[in-house]
């Protein structure tokens, strides 16, 4: 018997042939490896302005956000940017060059930013479900919004410090601590 | 009461506020969000010629593979890179360039490559708990050998032909299906 509070993989211990902890549940057994999510975006530019989201659910409801959501399973890094900007602003992208790889550490989450473009020479956009608004702003315009999370603003100022035309390099940051691990003796 | 042989998240269900299937468990109702995985590495070079590891773990158990395994949490694409070179072939290793983001989608794995060269210009190479073996050899004899898998002879083939210094893209594939989802209706 369990409590409605206290369910599911909640015991920390080492597997066996592991070398760190893991969340195990004591009913089912099931281990709970945590590896980082991706998180895979774009800064969507028409015309010299970006595509911004306003945000329809929690963390950050009512902050700007570019298009971005957790990678699914089956899509590379440019197809899952492509489906979010769908969901979240019915926009239509063709992705570009890999702006930045932001480990956000301490959320267990990498975010990774394209630059897009639009299918379309008259972009059609419209708020998804998750969107309170969507519409295009000047850079200036957006970096002076209320942005909704720190990587957000990276992707935007990596945007216009990285060259116009690749190729280069992706700005890799991190943004959380390092967990030190503790190694078991070899 | 379960059996041995059926326990765990196994139940494939649409959580509410989800639009896709996710497994879930019924004796303790937790989700296990299935989102792809990172699998960093890198081509480490020394003098031209190429370290590789002899498998001691399967799958693909006596092959030759370059140093890359599971990203954890807390640590960077590159740092993760180099951690697994230290687990894998005590290789102390500084990463460079990116040289490739290849999406396993069948496996749902996303393989993520850096050239890197070595901390000492005499370097120490010896196998870890999960080799069998590891050494240096030419380009030439790197893809003739029995390799782990797919993504080891793209990085090698891919570091070949990509300039000897960046800035440069890295090179994105796929190698499994798209798998179509199911959208509901909005």
């Amino acid at each position: 018997m369990t409590n409605e509070g206290a369910r599911g993989p909640r015991l920390r211990q080492v597997p066996e042939g592991d070398d760190r902890e893991r969340l195990v549940c004591p009913e089912c057994e099931f281990i709970a490896y945590e590896n980082p999510k991706n998180v895979v975006g774009s800064v969507p530019i028409h015309e010299g302005k970006v595509l911004l989201c306003r945000r329809a659910i929690e963390p950050r409801r009512g902050y700007w956000t570019l298009p971005a959501g957790f990678m699914e399973l089956g899509e590379t890094f440019a197809e899952g940017a492509m489906r979010e900007a769908y969901e979240e602003a019915r926009a239509e992208l063709v992705m570009g060059d890999l702006i930045g790889i932001y480990s956000v550490t301490h959320i267990g989450q990498e975010h990774i930013f394209y630059r897009s473009t639009f299918r379309s020479s008259t972009p059609h956009v419209a708020p998804g479900i998750e969107s309170l608004d969507v519409g295009f702003f000047s850079f200036d315009e957006a970096l002076a919004l209320d942005l909704a999370f720190p990587t957000i603003r990276y992707a935007l100022t990596d945007h216009l410090a990285l060259p116009q035309a690749g190729p280069f390099a992706p700005v890799e940051r991190r943004l959380g601590p390092a967990k030190p691990r503790e190694p078991k003796e070899a």
